[in-house]
Parts: C-alpha cells; sequence; structure tokens
C-alpha cells in the first residue's frame, strides 16, 4: 500500500522553522535559547493537534505519545542547530517523524498503530554529547548535568534549563517494550549520494570514531644559534610523522575511512624557539570493526617506529573510541522496500560518516537511518541545504518506511 | 704588552650578580625589574668607583665615561635577563667590559685612552625590540615607548619607567666621534665552540632573520562524511609542503644556515573538523646575502609549487628580514691578536646565530662581538651555563683586545 503524505505540509512545516531564528539562508537555534524553545513548543502543539500526549522534559527533549494501543514506532531527530548553521540539519529528521505520525494518524483502518515523535535536545553539543538522547535511554546521570555548561555562552545547563522553564521538569524515560524500533531521518552531510545522483541513503551502520593525541617530545632551544645536525625538533618530527602516515592511511584505508588531523600544536610556538613539543590531534572513522583493529594497529606501529628512529621521543594515547552502530536488519529493509517504491535506482546502502543519535538509541532498541543528499556535500554551515524535489521524495520513502514497519502485513 | 686582567674579582663580580634576582642556578631580572634596577645602580656605582661619570637614562640604559681625554671604545652588553632564565646571558659582556675598563683606567701611562662602559636596556625583549641600543644610536621614538608594555605582566613601559625611578630621565645618545668602535661578549648559545673544543669565537657578523608566515586556504568540512577524495585539506596541504621544503633547505642550506618552524595553526583546530586554512610560521638564518637570496627564492618557488599542485592555494608573506651585520674588520683582528696570546689554537671565526645589541651599534660604529662557549649549548634557561676557566679566559682575550684597539702601536 503506497502511503499518501503532504508535501505541502512537509515543506511549510520545514520553511516555518527555518524562519525561527533564521541567519543568512540558514538558522541560529542553539540548545535552549529562545528561538530553539520556540520550536520545542510548536512541535509540542502540533502533536498535540493529532491527539499524542506531547510534553518538553526536564532536558528539553520533545516527546509526543500516540494514543494508539497497538505497535508503536520511535521516531525524530534533533531540532536545534549548530552556532549559525543549516536549516535542515535536525529538523528535517523532525519534521519526517511528524508528517508521518500524522499520515499514520489519519489513515482509516490503521487506528491501531502509532508513531511517538521525538525532538532530542543538543545533539549538537552545545552543552554535552547527545544528552538528549543519552538522558531518553537513561544513561545520563545528574552530575554530567550539573557539570555541563554551553561552550559557546558559558551558561550552566542547569542555569539554562531553569531559564526555558524546564528547571522542575521530569526527565522522560524510553519505555523499551513499547516500540518496535526507532527510525531517524538526516541530511547526509556528505556528496556521497549527490555524486551518484541519487536521493535516498539507507543507513547500514554509523561509524565508530576513534581519537588519538600523539605527541612528540624533543628539545626546546635557541633557533638562531643551535646548529640543524644536533636538532630535536618536535615539529619536525610530527610533520615527518604525518606525512608517513598518509601515505600508511591510505594504503590500509577501506572504501569508507576517513582519517584527519584537526590540530597540530607546537610548542612554546614561538617564531624564534625550535620546538620541543608537538601535540597532533588525529582521528579515523570506519563502519567496519576489523578495519578499525587495523587501522589502529598500523597507527600505533608507526608511533612505534617514530619513536625507534628518534631524535624526538613519540607517544600515542587514546582519547576516544567508539564502536560502530549497526543499523537493524528488518529496518533497512522497510526502507528498501519504501525506497524501491518511491525512487527506484536512486537509493543506496551506505555508512554514515557523521554521529546521530540513532547510534544512541541503538543501544536500546532496533534503530534504522535514511539519508537525503546534501547538496556539494556541506553542513555545518548556513549554506547547507538540500533540493525541495529532494525533501519532498526522502518524507514519502520515511513515511512509507514507517508504514512497512508498523503494518508490515498490509 | 699583555694586560693583566683580575681573574677573582672577574668571578666575583659575576658570583654577585647571580645572587640578585636567583631562580635556581639561573636569575630571574626582567626588564626594570626591582633586581633589574638593583643590577643597574650597583654597575653604575662601580663605575663611579674608577672615576667615570655614570647614569642610568631614560630607557634604563646604563652608561660610564671614562675622564680619558684620548681614544675610547664603547664597551658592553646588556644586564637584564631572559624570565627564569641563564646568569651569564648578558651580564657576562657587562662584566668584561667593567673589568676592561677597570684594567685600562689602572694601567700607569695608559691614562690617555678609555673604555665608556654600558648596559643596554631591554635587549631580552621584555618591553620591545633592542630598546636600549635602538635608543642609544637614535633609532627609537616616542611614540614606540608609549605604545610598549611587558610581554608578560602586561605593565605599560612608561609606567614601569617611572616606578624605577626613571620618568623624568632623558635618554643618553651616541657621541659617533667620541668612539673608535665597540666591543660585546657574549655566550655563544650554541655548541660550536664547545663541540670543537675551543674557548673563543670571534664573531664575524651577525646573522639575519628572515622571517615568513605560509598560509593554505582549503574547504572547511566535517570530518565524518567528506570523502578522502574531495577533500582540500589545509592541514595536509601544509605537513606534506614542509616535508618537502625540509629536504629543499637540506639540499640549498650553507655551513651556517639554520631554519625553524616555530607554529603551526590549523583553523578551527577542533579534532572532526577537515582544517580549511593552515598558517605556518617559518624563519631562516645566515649570514651570507647570497645564501639568503637563494634561500628565499628557493622558498618562494616551493610555496608557488604547492599553490599550483593544489588542491589547496599557498601563499607566502614576509614578515621580517634584517641584513646580516658585518663585525669589523679591525677588531676581529684585534680580538685575533688577542686570542692568539691568550688561547692559541683556542679560537675560531663564527657568525653569530642570534641577535645581539652589536647588530644596532653597528649601524653607527665599527663593531665587534667575542663569544665564549655555552656548555651543551644551552642558553635562555635557568641551566645555561660556563666554566670559570672559560669565564677567565675570555675576560683575559677580551681586555687584551680593548688594549690592542686602544693601543695598537705599543
Amino acid at each position: 500500500m503506497a502511503v499518501e503524505i503532504d508535501a505541502e505540509r512537509v515543506l511549510r512545516d520545514l520553511y516555518g522553522l527555518r524562519k525561527i531564528g533564521a541567519f543568512k539562508t540558514g538558522v541560529h537555534r542553539p540548545t535552549l535559547s529562545a528561538d530553539d524553545m520556540t520550536t520545542r513548543r510548536w512541535l509540542a502543539d502540533e502533536l498535540r493537534a493529532i491527539g499524542h500526549e506531547a510534553h518538553i522534559d526536564g532536558i528539553a527533549n520533545v516527546i509526543g505519545y500516540s494514543p494508539a494501543p497497538g505497535r508503536k514506532l520511535l521516531a525524530g531527530s534533533h531540532i536545534e542547530s549548530q552556532n549559525e548553521a543549516g536549516w535542515l540539519d535536525g529538523a528535517l529528521g523532525v519534521i519526517y517523524a511528524l508528517e508521518a505520525a500524522r499520515v499514520i494518524a489519519a489513515t482509516p483502518g490503521d487506528e491501531d498503530v502509532g508513531v511517538d515523535v521525538i525532538a532530542f535536545a543538543d545533539e549538537e553539543g552545545h552543552f554535552g554529547s547527545f544528552l538528549g538522547s543519552y538522558s531518553f535511554v537513561g544513561e545520563l546521570d545528574e552530575a554530567t548535568i550539573d557539570a555541563a555548561a554551553d561552550r559557546t555562552r558559558g551558561t550552566p545547563l542547569r542555569e539554562a534549563l531553569s531559564n526555558a522553564g524546564l528547571g522542575d521538569q521530569k526527565r522522560a524515560l524510553i519505555q523499551k517494550d513499547r516500540y518496535v524500533g526507532f527510525l531517524e531521518a538526516h541530511i547526509e552531510q556528505g556528496d556521497r549520494l549527490e555524486s551518484k545522483a541519487l536521493s535516498i541513503g539507507i543507513v547500514t551502520s554509523i561509524v565508530s570514531i576513534s581519537q588519538f593525541k600523539i605527541t612528540f617530545e624533543g628539545t626546546q632551544n635557541h633557533a638562531g644559534t643551535t646548529r640543524m645536525a644536533i636538532r630535536r625538533d618536535a615539529g619536525v618530527a610530527a610533520v615527518e610523522f604525518l606525512q608517513k602516515l598518509q601515505d600508511v592511511f591510505a594504503r590500509h584505508s577501506g572504501e569508507h575511512t576517513v582519517w584527519t588531523t584537526g590540530r597540530i600544536t607546537l610548542e612554546p610556538g614561538a617564531p624564534s624557539i625550535i620546538p620541543g613539543r608537538a601535540e597532533v590531534l588525529f582521528q579515523f572513522r570506519d563502519d567496519n570493526p576489523e578495519k578499525l583493529a587495523e587501522l589502529e594497529a598500523v597507527l600505533a606501529e608507526a608511533v612505534q617506529q617514530a619513536d625507534q628512529d628518534g631524535p624526538c621521543a613519540a607517544k600515542l594515547e587514546t582519547l576516544a573510541k567508539s564502536i560502530p552502530a549497526v543499523m537493524d536488519n528488518s529496518i533497512q529493509s522497510a526502507l528498501e522496500t519504501a525506497a524501491s517504491l518511491h525512487a527506484p535506482n536512486k537509493f543506496i546502502r551506505m555508512p554514515s560518516g557523521a554521529g546521530h543519535d540513532a547510534q544512541i538509541v541503538a543501544r536500546h532498541l532496533p534503530a534504522g537511518m535514511m539519508f537525503v543528499p546534501s547538496i556539494g556535500g556541506i553542513s555545518h554551515h548556513w549554506t547547507e541545504n538540500t533540493s525541495d524535489e529532494d525533501i519532498v521524495l526522502g518524507a514519502r520513502v520515511y513515511a512509507q518506511a514507517v508504514a512497512e514497519i508498523l503494518l508490515p502485513n498490509k
């Protein structure tokens, strides 16, 4: 059965959100800002309008519970934005979930099943790391909330919650046996779909991020009087290492591997002083656990080799390491069925290179994700965009997949 | 005629200064600090004790004018230290000058010639760049003094001068026709002398420093979703460039060339963002103008090549460029005569890789410099040191050279 969405309503909702906290062609709606709270209240109202019991909880998650007695799907994404960033990053997945909830609720004969809609708080990390989804799955403690503060403005999270009128609200907790799964849609944030002229990405897994600090210890000295032959320049060591690492990773990388040096710090960082210490922030991502293990081994080997070769000491420190979040097979199948119907030959299975709330929820529920194309692969910038055509096609595939999941035999 | 110094007096003076602002085995005497002013007043008193007319001027230079009517040499160095740094960097050259002035003044029959002793203020750059020597040669304007502030403590220079009781003092100006030249002794700050088991360096020139900023412009993007193939990573471009530059400079460098990357800044410098911009601070030093021109050309060529090769744009900007300060030939000869007498086969002619007040004075007077060994080549650190034996030998050669310059026919 082909599900009918209201394409105009989807675009109207998204363009409506775009006006709240508008910044150039994007939006500026940091977590718990006045504009962010306006969108959360708007969403709760829209959910109430279709008969959901909706509220904003003690961490600012918006949750709308369907009154349906039967199978239920949890659906949504986040609604706040990065600072001065794109209008669809987060909002798209929330509006798709809202539209699917409306469609299911309004379809005669489908009264038994329903879609609970959720807009997680702070996926963009203004105050922490996935605070909303961690809270909802019961993995966020009060001490973390006590310690959190806005990374741009410095406001403590407790104060921001209180200012938003949420200081006394309880935090909602997942009822696992209520759901058959969780579905999140998102812009791709890369150019894989666009470069292949495709419209739908069915996410197979969310890659893990392995984050390292590599330090080189040499000897700080005078840049004018110290002969080249006796220098132990930590900056020179770091550059040589990183150049070699680039080749090593090019050789060992898989199809989806990405690796990035985000920061190089030379100490003391003065023009006339030979750096005595260099610090490198390096990360790689992949969705294949075997590949991840291989890359970690070659990285460790490269650092060890640099340390052995000298003249500077090299040391590897693991800062963070996650395991890839595998998306549920039956939800992937439902997405494929839906995409085959509405976007034949325009979809692909692919990993997500970015992190999403779905990776947190996936620890507790079968979870799935769907991507729509990002024009030019741009994200976290106000020029981020997706064509109206792709937005509407995505909504259609999404709602169809929801129906496939909730009414598999219809 | 062999000049007789008082070796015990030289060591007593230096060890006495070491106690003023003592920090571990070094000293902490930043310009215009209470301890710095104590040493300046002590020096003026010592100069008065041998009949010099001595005072501390409006920029904190200490100057002692010899009463002798005939040929006069200007001699000295600086007396303040870097923060928590060595006891001999600066002080050595001042005490050598003081000792030479005493010896000349006390030698019967030499009453006609004299040594004016100077301790320049702020060679170590707490407030600016060679403020004392620039002031003395008439190249420091009032606006520069108005704008200067302590780079560590933030105190404006005017306030610091006023606190030191120098607010109303005039600044002394060089009387060029008073002097046959300027002589400065200093610790080498490198390991050339030590590595060759030598005791005296006769400085041929003070190298020029060519300082550059090299920028790479790429595209800032998401480190998880942006495929390796389409990245324009400014950090990767900078690393590749610097690795190649290391080879290029190794090929083109002269015997005394040194080159240093002091800082690498990736923007925005976050672990999960592909750097859109990289900035590199790079400098090289040499005393040979032809070599300097060659190195600048190969640097410009390397940047142009990187820019052409892409994918990032590369740009070279010159931040500062000086010309090597050539030391006067007849002063070098006097130093050689003196070294041949007191330290036969233990001296060498060499350029200075570090900057010194002599390079400023050399624009107005024939100038010369002499080095003594630095143990381990260490400087700008409290562990900086020179053996008592080398200190005494240096004082002997220095005083002898002063006599050779002032009394060439004796």
